[in-house]
């Protein structure tokens, strides 16, 4: 059965691009260590401030959303030791991402959020909740990043035992079946009836008890009311196989970070199976890619600008960060070493992105260090909105993919950048929208979708007909 | 050793009345119904501009705090069933309180929030860097109400055997614990060095891992630079003697409700006495009690708004709400017994304030119905500004309360009339400040102690003196 959303083909020709500010509630991500650039306002992500101004210039630039990654653990690797990363303040500290939304939900009417949470160690009743309230508050612009969680540093944070990769996405199948009991079973349309003459908040009948066993028993109804998308947007980022069939299965986007066209259209493939292969429609998952992007009026300006990220990459902090990511000690590398003689059974899809496929190019470990943490592993582009917006379409033209998650680099001013010299170009050449659609997340991506999840996704089956009230409540 | 803070005696005449405006995510407290009220915006309880509104409203009027409530179960003993607190929107459906406060501390400047947070469900690593997290946006403006859990009904939502009420405490005791362990143990002072030339951001010779065992293990780096108060201002409502033991240990605000100001005298001196057998100074625990207010310009048009809320005030949802406070259910009864034929073992503190301590009064089933889920039980006043006046200054004055939550009635009227009627005359009698204080939640109720635990706080002993760094990195 082929939803309606479906009927959107995102491989035709001239599709829009679809664009997210890639940030996470730290003082540098990839780029370990630009927050020490005299032009860098990242030393106030923790400041309130930080996140409307952010959110502000993304509006202004119609950019979709801010997605913001997470991390529970800290990279710990590299040497044995989390030093290399705390001085180049590389994912560390962070602070909690769900806490920064509300607020630039308020300075904001259209932008939408992304944000990562860890279905290993978050309570799903209480998250559920969390997203449930956040869906309200925002007005339904608001989405999930499912992660199951890699890190060892982290399962030692929340005192267990880690789990194994395939085992986690099993897990996280039994979690997803809750959250959508209770986001979509729960209560029926119109069960908060709001009826001031009546005086009757809640019609009983039409909310229902959510009973679940085993490792997430609950017994409880849905504490918050429908949310204007119920389940929220859902995000996953899995690469591996068994992370692609929960993402063809679960995801309404999906997000990567490769460097080399031909495996991005490998992958986009391979997510677009996973969801025929889940009943779903080939086109019901947008694919997004991360790139960095280094701008300028001319394309010497914007060598300049990606000079000044070289010099302020952080070195060990790059390798520190790949080494967790990798769960591999790169110190023990030389720096001309192929990133190829790496050996590491965690995190295969970061790795086969910078070696076996990149297209043929050798990263080498001094490339990590002198670049990002994540060199040859993302997409990345330097010159001017002309040569940017070439690469982005000849990306998105390529390879299927969607649109892309805009690494952080120097900001402001990366963003800003982009969105005052690329986002007209491509308005320009007919590849960019020029307003912000109405409605929730779920309908600015898929305009011909509703608000809820779509009748192929697996979450919809749990949906009660609502035929006839007062059945079965309680 | 007496601290700094105990200089403030709180007993001295004349002192200030701290006020919270009391909350929830949900359309009606105590007087369940409410929302109904044409008057009445509680509707919108789920809309982030309900909340900057009242956020605006309370900071414009001086009010210290927004204090959110939160219960993750549902008053469900009424009849055996849901049915009466849900038609009545009473504290259900419930949101996530947390999620508002980015959005009300960006609308707002000095304005504090308390929040209420539940040891028993939250795995402590990751609340521990939600409320740090919300401490940084903040910058400093944000309370912990540290609650234990009643709700048989919450405990299956979670999936786990309700624990005892003692041994509750002794849980939560080895959760502040670790809590403690994150804030103020894990960073020294000046660790996030954030040093630009030298291209650091944290010491790593300055950040300490935390170890713990048991229960709530967790071998972690805190993952977030200390944030203005370390650990947020603590609230505890704990009314047993147990409860009162984690109150004295813990609280540096206390929470009650109680209708005898002979009661009330009584609890106040209990919690004196429980942070000095805590090695703290007895005026270390401020003290508030809920108060139901209702003003207008005369007394002919308080009582006609008084009129309005008992006719509003949902008989039903009233009874059920009170039977989940104590977990026996009301229906058993007729409407003239006094509610001191009731039998419950649960929630004695809320039975004690409407029977043996009531000051002789009896409150009857009937009384709850036609009036709210905690009549007789919470303190309630309804006059002119001057009678209103009068009387929160008896209460302070006669009972060594420091101040009110205000109890949401007709809203946002009744909180509006407060800030307008109230407040200037509090002022003109010299009993409520004419500026908020700078600086944290902390120094504004405690000017004369730092942005930190005092000296004399069980949490400050985690701290490190911070005399040589380097020694015991990670």
């Amino acid at each position: 059965m082929i939803s309606k959303e479906t009927t959107v083909d995102s491989n035709v020709a001239n599709k829009e691009i679809l664009t997210n500010a890639f940030y996470m509630a730290t003082p540098s991500q990839s780029w370990t260590g630009l927050w020490a650039h005299p032009g860098s306002d990242a030393m106030s992500y923790n400041r309130l401030g930080f996140w409307t101004d952010l959110a502000r210039t993304a509006e202004r630039g119609l950019i979709d959303g801010i997605f913001l990654a997470d991390g529970l653990g800290i990279h710990d690797v590299y040497r044995g030791s989390p030093d290399a990363i705390m001085r180049a303040g590389g994912m560390f500290p962070v602070n909690d991402p769900m806490m920064m939304i509300p607020a630039m939900a308020a300075a904001t009417s259209d932008l939408c959020f992304g944000v990562t949470a860890n279905s290993s160690y978050e309570p799903p009743y209480l998250l559920a909740r969390r997203f449930s309230t956040l869906d309200h508050l925002t007005e339904g612009r608001v989405s999930w990043n499912v992660v199951t969680g890699f890190q060892p540093s982290a399962a030692r944070a929340m005192g267990v035992e880690p789990v194994r990769h395939d085992q986690r996405y099993d897990v996280a199948e039994e979690y997803m079946d809750l959250m959508y009991r209770l986001w979509e079973q729960s209560w029926e349309d119109g069960a908060a009836v709001r009826d001031r003459e009546r005086r009757v908040f809640t019609d009983p009948a039409r909310v229902h008890r959510i009973r679940t066993e085993g490792r997430y028993a609950c017994e409880a109804f849905h504490p918050c009311e429908p949310s204007p998308q119920r389940t929220p947007f859902i995000y996953s980022a899995g690469a591996s196989a068994r992370g692609m069939r929960f993402a063809g299965t679960h995801a309404e986007a999906a997000f990567m970070s490769v460097s080399d066209k031909g495996h991005a259209s490998r992958i986009v493939d391979g997510y677009r199976k996973a969801a025929v292969d889940a009943g779903r429609g080939a086109d019901s998952v947008k694919v997004f890619n991360a790139i960095t992007v280094v701008v300028a009026p001319t394309e010497a300006e914007a060598r300049d600008i990606e000079a000044q990220c070289r010099e302020f990459s952080d070195g060990e902090g790059n390798l520190a960060m790949l080494s967790g990511f990798i769960g591999q000690d790169l110190s023990k590398y030389g720096w001309d070493d192929p990133v190829e003689h790496v050996e590491s059974d965690a995190m295969q899809s970061v790795l086969d992105a910078m070696t076996r496929e990149n297209g043929g190019r050798t990263v080498r470990i001094r490339d990590i260090a002198s670049f990002s943490g994540l060199a040859g592993s993302e997409a990345y582009v330097v010159g001017s909105p002309s040569q940017v917006c070439d690469e982005l379409i000849s990306w998105v033209d390529g390879t299927g993919i969607d649109g892309f998650n805009l690494v952080r680099t120097i900001e402001p001013g990366g963003l800003r950048s982009f969105t005052e010299l690329v986002v007209p170009e491509l308005q320009d050449r007919g590849r960019y929208k020029t307003a912000y659609r109405p409605g929730t997340f779920r309908e600015k991506l898929f305009p011909d979708g509703g608000p809820h999840l779509p009748a192929d996704h697996i979450g919809s089956r749990y949906r009660r007909t609502g035929v006839a009230a007062g059945g079965s409540a309680s």
